[in-house]
């Protein structure tokens, strides 16, 4: 995926993907699934028979989706909420005696991007908070995608479920990019065996390791720092610090015991 | 994975990886996070000094997820509310100059239900809607996970990111689990030939087919009732349809040329 295919907007695949909320109760819950839609990079809204829309709620929900809110279609009709779609996926937790067949948020996301890539147009399709989808909607998909959920509890919020799908959508039409760290280079070979050689002549002269078995406590601490990908500068501030300690006179014996000495299993 | 490991609480790594909410803003948005946590089967919710709380607004988002609400721990303090724990994962989308590596939300989950399986206590960190995590509360995590957005609208609703979140740790526990479909037996060869057959012979008495190439026609559909895998049920169904056709007396072929034909390329 090239960075042009990634930015907003670019991804062909998601401007085919549409997403239908039928019989939707709470204006909230329009203004969160836009919001929800939009962090994804999907636009395209259809509202059927909303019960109250436009609705001041709605706009507060969406939080700088207005745009994608202003240019939701509104539908009485299923059928034209439809129209032009090629795959309608129906989003039911409900079983059913006779269903679509059933297909996990990840796989039905697969699917929708396959299908909106090969250049067909794809609608997920959510019923409302209370009875979600009919019988007769549902058997007008040719898919049903079912949220897996703690079987004892399953009363997923209706804007966290289209979050859930356009999470799962984005994620099956985007390579995941995650931004390059911003970190100093990582210590060569030199500069990391240089660290551990002053490592451990600091703990000879400071009569931590044992002089007639240093082996296993340098062991261990190659396995810490060795762990870390030490970054070049890290490894000037720890040489750093040992100098500093280097250049403090050895007190004999006076290393109390008790708070962690070298022993070793 | 046993039915008996994925039921409710059932899932042992589940019950060590607590959900870390600091300074929240919205109580509406603390308890839209405790419902998104129970539905996929999380309980432990810590709220870390949240501006208002308890709130009637919280009860009302918890929507059936009040007994996580209440069982909610309240601390006023970022280290009381990482007791105990082993790892603790940063939710942040905002780059940093010094930061513990960023995992994607998916590698993320993975890793804490890992480290909850092997016995360790994870938390999953979230600051609050404005202002997110503060570079000191990052750098007490050992890892940062950022949800993959739109680069261009990257403002992911708090109670959402926990979904997502929420959602990742389950499917990286729990085997996912469709239900059985409802459906009667698939249709045997000897009853999808029989069906065939009997398709033919119909089309052939209808003057659909062409007697001279009736070929390329019984491979579209067959190519067509193969793909949907015909159930027993099904079969009969269609015979049935073909049979109450079979008895119509054939009209010559008054059948009008422009609906339909049998042209085949």
């Amino acid at each position: 995926m090239s960075a042009a295919e990634s930015t907003s907007g670019g991804e062909p695949a998601l401007a085919r993907i549409r997403l239908v909320l039928a019989d939707t109760i709470h204006p909230g819950n329009i203004g969160a699934a836009a919001r929800a839609l939009k962090v994804m990079g999907l636009r395209r809204l259809v509202l059927v028979a909303p019960q109250r829309y436009p609705d001041a709620q709605a706009r507060a929900m969406a939080m700088g989706a207005d745009d994608v809110l202003a240019a939701a279609q509104v539908c009485t009709d299923f059928g034209e909420a439809l129209a032009g779609s090629t795959l309608a996926i129906a989003l039911t937790a409900r079983r059913r005696d006779l269903s679509p067949p059933v297909l996990d948020a990840r796989d039905g996301a697969r699917l929708a991007v396959d299908e909106a890539s090969a250049g067909g147009e794809v609608a997920f399709v959510f019923g409302n908070e209370i009875a979600g989808l009919s019988n007769d909607a549902v058997l007008r998909c040719q898919r049903v995608v079912r949220i897996a959920t703690d079987p004892g509890f399953s009363s997923l919020n209706l804007a966290a479920a289209v979050q859930v799908v356009a999470y799962e959508v984005r994620r099956a039409a985007v390579a995941v990019e995650l931004p390059p760290p911003a970190r100093t280079p990582l210590a060569t070979h030199e500069e990391r065996e240089a660290f551990f050689a002053h490592l451990e002549t600091s703990l000879r002269q400071s009569g931590f390791l044992d002089p007639g078995n240093p082996r296993r406590v340098m062991q261990r601490l190659r396995r810490l720092f060795e762990r870390t990908q030490l970054e070049s500068q890290e490894v000037n501030v720890l040489r750093g610090m040992l100098s500093a300690w280097d250049e403090r006179p050895r007190r004999g014996s006076q290393r109390d015991p008790e708070s962690g000495g070298s022993g070793e299993d």
